[in-house]
């Protein structure tokens, strides 16, 4: 499981450039660069609850568009697909584990 | 290479969820329902510019998101890669060929 930081640097990823400029300034500093609250306010020249507010704005749009996408979602559970069939792959070969394998790529090109 | 009606469509299939929800009954009514300017006009009581209008910025709206997320373009190169690893494992395995495998799947991981 992804604690909130982990998810919201996560949703950043797949839909960061959606956000606007200064949104993306901001969640740039505080969640990469771990500047404070106040550090921001000052070097923006805006007010803490300012900051505090684009933050806030910025990680429910990062949820809205993750709901109506769901990249995320599909980034996650096709990464334990992807392990299944590195490991199958690299622990030998036979006819079972490439048909294993053939299947493991069917379902994540219709997850797609 | 799609055309442009191809390219609209698949676009629709990424980013239709983000359009308002009269962009989307359009987009459906016109691309995939084949219903003409005029036909969609009056089943919404509005001027067949306006749908002009609507599927215009709908449209525009697509290719924007494009620019910014990229996801048919990743979509279109992984799929390449996704043929290429099938036809690999379909037609008999051996380490050279398993090796390949390997790779693009890595390739595809880092693309994602």
């Amino acid at each position: 499981m992804l604690d909130k930081v982990e998810r919201i640097v996560l949703l950043n990823d797949f839909y960061g450039p959606l956000l606007t400029a200064k949104q993306r300034d901001v969640m740039h500093l505080y969640y990469e660069n771990d500047w404070s609250l106040a550090e921001i306010a000052q070097s923006m020249d805006i007010s803490r609850q300012a900051v505090y507010d684009l933050l806030h704005r910025a990680s429910g749009a990062l949820e809205d568009y993750e709901t109506r996408l769901g990249l995320m979602g599909k980034f996650l559970t096709s990464r334990v697909r992807w392990q299944e069939i590195y490991d199958l792959l690299e622990n030998g070969i036979d006819h079972e584990r490439v048909q294993r394998v053939l299947e493991l790529i069917k379902e994540l090109n219709e997850s797609l």
